[in-house]
């Protein structure tokens, strides 16, 4: 196959190294980064489940869930019209027509487009910067900075909260919902979950070096209360679980 | 001193390996634990705070606080009458009485006697398991083993919720409270920070042996969003920061 006729002026291909996928990324643009394949090998996926990756940008954990799980279906949701449509040739070029779709929405509205408690499993990978204070103020006044970067990156479009609540709309009763975030922002992140009856069940410390600053949360829709709490070491091993 | 005038039947004398204090315990009730030691050693004070410890038992945090800082006054709060009376004799027997205070009152009426929000700073080392289910069902059918042991590890006199409520009350804006609880509780333990703007603002795992099952937390009454994770080895020694 001629993978030319995929690209677009100044996109390149990356090897997603497995199942010989690859995907479409401009490095003038934000591509993938290492937290986007923490969360694909966080994931469980059973056989035959319906699968949807909030913010999917150019679509690399959809395409990896393709290749590491047996879901059925997978809905990769994107807000940035460019990206989605990068996402989507990505999709083609691997011949994932099948089992992935990728839609060109924001994730606050995915739920008119895909129904409600119609999903096993949510994946997301969210903007981690916040734009406003505890007071509610912007803290980035320099609206201009705003691109394809900062809106993957900050808060712009979507907060956390929202995206919990895309989360809790898609998923059915006992569903699961992945998330990477900082781990400074914990907190937030429970508190976003708890607000949407999302509740922690596992949380895995992860990132380079001696000081990982990732986590990765697994909630499940309606679930009780106990949580898992894993460390893993600079490679992504596991080293210590506290339970 | 001839300590044996303040012992009565079945306690004996501790020592705290610490500015010679000792405390008073009985071996066939709750005895304190490493739990203990680590919170005393967790919490934070500066010279001149008014501190108080939530569910004191025998007084060992209370006590504990009188060394390691320069705090001008400790209050220890205890339901149980026999506990909080063993806990006063032991501060006369330090000689502490200018600097704590041992008080025999459940914590959710503790800001009835001592005001509201006149702490800098709060600890508590409650009981870490829940006596109903998540259908708010007990799950300890047989009452018949309410002791001193059980009111201290069980949720029979005090829930989660309700000590985050009394250290809200207690503290001032801004006032820490300082928390130990089992790590698989970990969003519980968030979810009542949450619901009385205490906000987490570190969190550090430890406890013994390679699956550490503890958290420390400080939170801050009115803080704002941001949190430091830390992670201790099985000799409490601080290995890695998360950020």
């Amino acid at each position: 196959m001629d993978y030319k006729e995929f690209l677009k002026h100044g996109e390149r291909l990356d090897d997603l190294q497995i199942n010989n996928l690859q995907v479409i990324q401009n490095p003038a643009g934000f591509c993938f980064s290492e937290d986007a394949v923490l969360l694909a090998n966080f994931v469980k996926i059973k056989a035959g489940e319906r699968v949807c990756d909030l913010g999917t940008g150019c679509g690399v954990i959809a395409i990896l869930l393709s290749a590491k799980t047996q879901a059925k279906e997978i809905v990769g949701v994107e807000i940035q019209a460019d990206i989605a449509d990068m996402a989507a040739r990505s999709v083609k070029l691997n011949d994932l027509e099948n089992r992935v779709n990728i839609l060109n929405l924001p994730m606050q509205e995915a739920h008119l487009t895909l129904g409600r408690e119609g999903f096993d499993a949510v994946a997301a990978n969210p903007p981690f910067f916040q734009m406003t204070n505890d007071k509610g103020q912007m803290t980035n006044n320099d609206i201009g900075f705003v691109n394809s970067e900062s809106i993957a990156k900050q808060e712009i479009y979507i907060t956390l909260d929202e995206v919990a609540t895309a989360a809790a709309r898609l998923l059915r009763f006992r569903g699961r919902f992945y998330l990477i975030h900082r781990a400074d922002r914990l907190a937030d992140v429970f508190r976003a979950l708890n607000a949407h009856d999302l509740e922690p069940k596992v949380l895995r410390f992860c990132g380079a070096g001696k000081t990982p600053d990732r986590i990765l949360v697994e909630a499940v829709k309606g679930g009780k209360p106990g949580l898992r709490v894993q460390m893993t070491n600079d490679k992504g091993q596991m080293t210590s679980k506290v339970n």
